[in-house]
């Protein structure tokens, strides 16, 4: 893979969570800011007993089937503090307002952050407004960062093959969703978002033996799998036991997108030990979040560094870190 | 004054910092996310002994005299953790980047930003990129998240009649600088911005009796410090002793701006015991940053509510919260 050299300019793909995403992080911000937390590169700061992380928003549209910007920046910040083991505590909200946006639209995007965020429940305890001039930014940005304290130790030193990789419901909801929101392909399908905290179902799980946890945003589930991969191990995953809706698989295959490439707002793959997986499974399958939870793959000894799908038909196929390219903004 | 309506829209008067500023503030964001944190309208939150803060910085241009938008971010979330009594430690950096954008000036920025946090020192220990299609941002936004340990207890409660105000140096540099440098006046000047951490020279002050802090961004000086007085106090500053340079007022009241409403980003407006204020400001003369520390002005029993400037002429008028509407994008 070339490296990114001063001559070269941003693509939307450095955005998409794929190839380019991390080669910019790995080139640019890890060799920059260089130091111990930064470099586990998960999707927050474990520092001592508790988890800090941030994301910023920029979907668009920012009202989508299931879900608008706000629920999304809460859900979205929520997510990553449960990933790295933690209970969400404080969040601060920074907003970035495009001039002339109707104060109505503000209203319902902080009343969808008030809702959700009472039901997690998280205090949003800190903020920032800014606007910019008309044309300067699209309608709303919104960052959230978060704080959390940790309740279980996860990491990916804990994996080993034989582990079980679990996800608590349907693939590609959320993508696909937002993509059909955009009517560019004049689809019409009556597929939501997937858009969720998963605070409230997830801590439910948290006693039993977890190895790993990652929410599968943008760049799918394969994006997450190859963050997750090492030279000690590889993943293989089954697809008979990925759970995706029809209507999804449909629009996917019309479109010609890979579904484990597409964003998810209210998933988390679980690498747990094989003892306890199916007890996760049985569990999560009491809530809404997770009533179609499946063991989806494990960790094996063989290919280590590579992702590998086992498709319907029995043959193998490596699933890739995606290299973007088609669907930004999606988050 | 009018309350918002949902027929209204946003104005970029919303984020300069002045009073539309704090009635989206107190009419949508307080009343929704409302918990006694977030009430206390702090720069930060403040969370048993730690200090969580956020900022977006959309400033343009993002390349200014003694600064760029990467300085200044992280100078701006450290200097408001130390205006809540902390010491700043860990950072998160959130950048929404437009597309095109040259990797060469995304590298600068991020060169700045290391920069400075290695002086503070403070750990960047989390990110987060999106992307944007060209023209729906303006170049590059960054959000920063702060963590700091509380150090000392600063609080509106804590100040009384009597007590003295100080700043560290002269007023106005940052806005005017940027004013200059966006070349819409055709000015030539020489004027920096003061875009610097203050944890450097700040830390050595907190042994004396500090009451309160705050930074005087967005605003200036006139909005801080209608931020602090209250119904118990009223605040008094003398005109003789605001500390200003000479070319800074000369641009000012050529353009017909007032210096007390323009913005800094390396001061701190600080309330004292009267015992320990010159104390204080010997101290600060010892660094860079500190050497045109003044006591600026007094809390008074009288004119309860009201910051009222003395003048060199001797008249006192009424310094109000700007009411905003000509400088946007200053931070």
């Amino acid at each position: 893979m070339q490296h990114i050299t001063n001559m070269d300019r941003i693509l939307l793909s450095y955005g998409e969570g794929g190839k380019n995403t991390f080669k910019l992080i790995k080139e640019l911000f890890l060799e920059s800011f260089r130091n111990p937390i930064l470099e586990e590169l998960d999707d927050g700061a474990l520092i001592d007993d508790f988890v800090f992380t941030t994301d910023s928003f920029v979907i668009t549209p920012i009202f989508f089937p299931n879900g608008d910007i706000g629920k999304l920046s809460i859900a979205g910040t929520v997510n990553d503090i449960v990933s790295m083991g933690g209970e969400p505590l404080y969040i601060s909200s920074g907003f970035i307002i495009e001039e002339g946006l109707e104060f109505d639209i503000l209203k319902k995007i902080v009343h969808s952050m008030k809702e959700i965020s009472e039901k997690v429940p998280v205090k949003i305890v800190t903020g920032d407004t800014k606007v910019v001039e008309k044309g300067k930014c699209d309608k709303i940005f919104i960052n959230t960062s978060g704080i959390g304290k940790k309740i279980i130790n996860v990491s990916k030193n804990k994996i080993f093959p034989g582990d079980l990789l679990i996800i608590n419901g349907c693939i590609a909801e959320h993508g696909i969703s937002v993509i059909v929101a955009r009517n560019e392909f004049n689809i019409k399908s009556e597929i939501i978002s997937d858009c969720n905290e998963l605070w409230s179902t997830l801590k439910n799980i948290f006693k039993y033996d977890i190895k790993f946890m990652r929410d599968p945003t943008r760049g799918g589930i394969a994006a997450t799998l190859n963050e997750i991969v090492s030279d000690k191990f590889g993943i293989e995953i089954w697809e008979e036991k990925i759970p995706i809706k029809e209507s999804v698989k449909g629009i996917c295959e019309m479109l010609g997108f890979d579904p484990l490439s597409i964003a998810n707002e209210g998933k988390m793959l679980i690498v747990s030990s094989r003892t306890d997986a199916e007890k996760i499974v049985e569990e999560l399958k009491k809530y809404p979040d997770g009533k179609d939870a499946e063991i989806i793959g494990e960790i094996t000894e063989e290919h280590r560094g590579r992702v590998v799908e086992k498709t319907i038909t029995g043959i193998k196929r490596i699933v890739d870190m995606p290299s973007g390219g088609n669907l930004p903004r999606i988050c």
